[in-house]
């Protein structure tokens, strides 16, 4: 099975979860593209469910099938949240932002009383630090913050388009990619470090979060973990 | 002597420790004003600095005067800071950002070689707490961030205009103001809950940072702590 049927396999695993009356919290990703296809398949059908979402992109492929829609300036909690990862580790600690959404993403999380994890196995590890860290950043005095990155260690690159002007959050903000030169023995030590930076808003780092994992393996079967 | 012209002589002061050549930080407030002001004058009569500012406000003020300008974006460094504070205990902590612009000023500290804290004798106290603490919090999700602090014990009211709607941010996101409910015996432990919120951006805490105090006192004198 191709790796795009997987991701759907996992999108439409996902979806099986949503009920009649839930506020749902989307995440950004290919996987989450599914499940916010099947999302908008059984609102057709009659589901009734109103959504939030951490990303633009997701929002807008929600809004497209006029899916109901809920203000994120407006809610304080979401019932289930549906949501990718850049790789998760035995702890069930994870890495996200690949696609630049983690601040949003993390206070999504947060707000959430369920949040599935969608992913294909490629994502699981033993430990975390071989994907880049997404860490969101004030573009105000960026390049000192880069600095004290710097001196704690951290080398990395200032996410940019093509046109090589740097990238821009959803919040208006920079993502600087932290390069690991190994594995993480203790990410928290990392996280922790990081965001006593000032100008450094969030890490990509998830940790102790109450995820369920469904994860689409090779074979084609979805395993939750 | 009446307080403007307290604030007036302490702003002075600051413009004392201006040498040529120097990349000069502004801080925000009523008695960094009279700093500028006096800024201003001296560029007038050949002194040669360039600056940075915190605040929208502060750089107006010094543009107007055609003040030479570096940009935040492409600095990584800065050779002296001049800010206010709302309040400062006998360990030198600070309480920062009544004037809305804590995190720039924070970034803006971090990078200082050297930071002259300019305040009159009112800002000194025993402990800190008494004056609101300002967080900066992202607009995505607000509520639930408030709801955040809220379970953490901390009260206190979203910054509006008069109008009603939120006060912004230079960087574009709220401010929080929590009123404590007594004096705090241990700032860093508030400052490290707080911050472990993914929508909290940064705290008017500032900790064990390389500061000089101009005290002005009402019999006149400029005392420095």
């Amino acid at each position: 099975m191709d790796t795009e049927q997987l991701k759907k396999r996992a999108g439409e695993k996902a979806a099986e979860r949503l009920e009649n009356g839930m506020l749902v919290g989307l995440g950004t990703g290919s996987t989450v593209f599914y499940f916010i296809e099947k999302l908008i398949e059984k609102c057709k059908e009659g589901l009734s469910v109103t959504i939030v979402s951490s990303s633009k992109r997701s929002l807008d492929q929600a809004m497209q099938a006029k899916v109901s829609l809920a203000d994120m300036d407006q809610v304080t909690h979401v019932d289930m949240t549906v949501d990718g990862a850049d790789e998760i580790d035995g702890q069930r600690w994870m890495i996200k932002g690949g696609g630049g959404a983690l601040l949003r993403e993390k206070i999504l999380a947060v707000m959430s009383k369920e949040i599935v994890i969608i992913v294909d196995d490629s994502k699981i590890v033993q430990r975390l630090g071989k994907h880049p860290l997404p860490v969101e950043i004030l573009p105000f005095g960026h390049l000192a913050t880069i600095d004290q990155m710097h001196l704690l260690g951290y080398q990395g690159k200032l996410r940019v388009f093509e046109s090589g002007k740097p990238y821009l959050t959803d919040n208006g903000n920079y993502i600087y990619d932290i390069h690991f030169q190994g594995l993480r023995s203790d990410p928290k030590k990392d996280h922790e470090k990081l965001i006593h930076i000032p100008g450094v808003l969030e890490t990509g780092f998830f940790f102790d979060l109450p995820i369920e994992i469904f994860v689409a393996q090779s074979d084609g079967q979805i395993k939750q973990i």
